[in-house]
């Protein structure tokens, strides 16, 4: 194998796992070791130690599938939060999202993907028999549907409303349209559309 | 501070550092903090280790200024290099490119940056006392100045000059001109005026 370093195997093998992030290719992963050569105290050893750290402590939460060093995660244990509602996500980087934007005082439930009939993922590969007994035990009216506006997104939220039909909740999904700062004439014809049909008066 | 991620401190904290690394946003760097603990056995643990190993070992060659776990560094202890040919580069990452392209067998001397009048580096900061005193001991017969082309990298390369000419050694400098795979089309004016004056017989 090409080489990618001169520094000898310890930082060709740093390198090489930098390399594995994503969003860090050979070139920037070099750049990067580098930069933390030269900041050993302030960011090589702190790295280094909370990697270590979040390697070992790091757990899913049994109940909604975030990540966190509890299980229950902080947001399940939260009494502070309403328990009547269920916010359903594909994977935890979007309930990261969703509570930066800090619209949702709710519980949510991270699916782990969504199905997918090419990929042969169906209902028991993800999260759902959870979310589904879970709606049935904790008392839930709502559902929000947060699933990406992508066909498998979609293809999911469709079967999940059909799911959760019986269970007696109301079901919602998140409203398609303009985004915030967005121009008419980039947007995607899909988008528009969705737009205008769901105008509102002003 | 607002928060980046809704799992906990720990992996509040790998995010943060995370995002120092160039090349990685707020955005990518929660990308990889999650890629990180999905991948948990295979990148974050050895990613940890490595880290530690390397911030432990790797050190500065008293010789040359390239980075490696042992000192001398092992281009310098390489005794099928040349030892009457030296390179002169700005950093380390200059170095591992020129080793990268395998064009050169001879060493280096990492100078650690540019002069530079405006940031008030003189020659005294970087290290190029080490260099004079090096190319008068070791019996070095050329000095290629490799430093960029930038305007601090050349103000750089013509004060060694100067400053070697007295130590009766041929200094040289990497050619300008056509980067391989270029169009003249999109090269800028000076590169071309550059290529144009060292134009070659064919």
């Amino acid at each position: 194998m090409r080489r990618v370093s001169s520094g000898g195997p310890e930082i060709e093998r740093l390198i090489q796992l930098l390399a594995k992030l994503p969003g860090l290719g050979p070139r920037s992963a070099r750049r990067a070791a580098l930069h933390l050569i030269k900041n050993r105290d302030a960011v090589m050893t702190p790295l280094a130690q909370a990697l270590k750290t979040a390697a070992e402590q790091v757990r899913v939460c049994t109940a909604c599938g975030n990540l966190d060093t509890h299980d229950p995660c902080a947001i399940c244990t939260d009494a502070s939060r309403d328990t009547k509602t269920l916010c359903v996500v594909e994977e935890v980087a979007d309930l990261w999202a969703l509570e930066r934007s800090a619209m949702f005082n709710g519980r949510y439930h991270v699916l782990g993907g969504t199905l997918s009939a090419l990929d042969g993922i169906g209902p028991d590969d993800l999260n759902i028999p959870k979310l589904l007994a879970r709606v049935r035990e904790a008392g839930v009216a709502e559902v929000v549907l947060a699933t990406n506006a992508t066909v498998d997104g979609q293809t999911t939220a469709h079967y999940l409303a059909g799911a959760l039909a019986a269970a007696g909740v109301t079901v919602t999904r998140l409203a398609h349209g303009v985004p915030v700062g967005g121009e008419l004439d980039y947007l995607d014809d899909g988008t528009l559309a969705a737009a205008f049909r769901g105008r509102k008066a002003l």
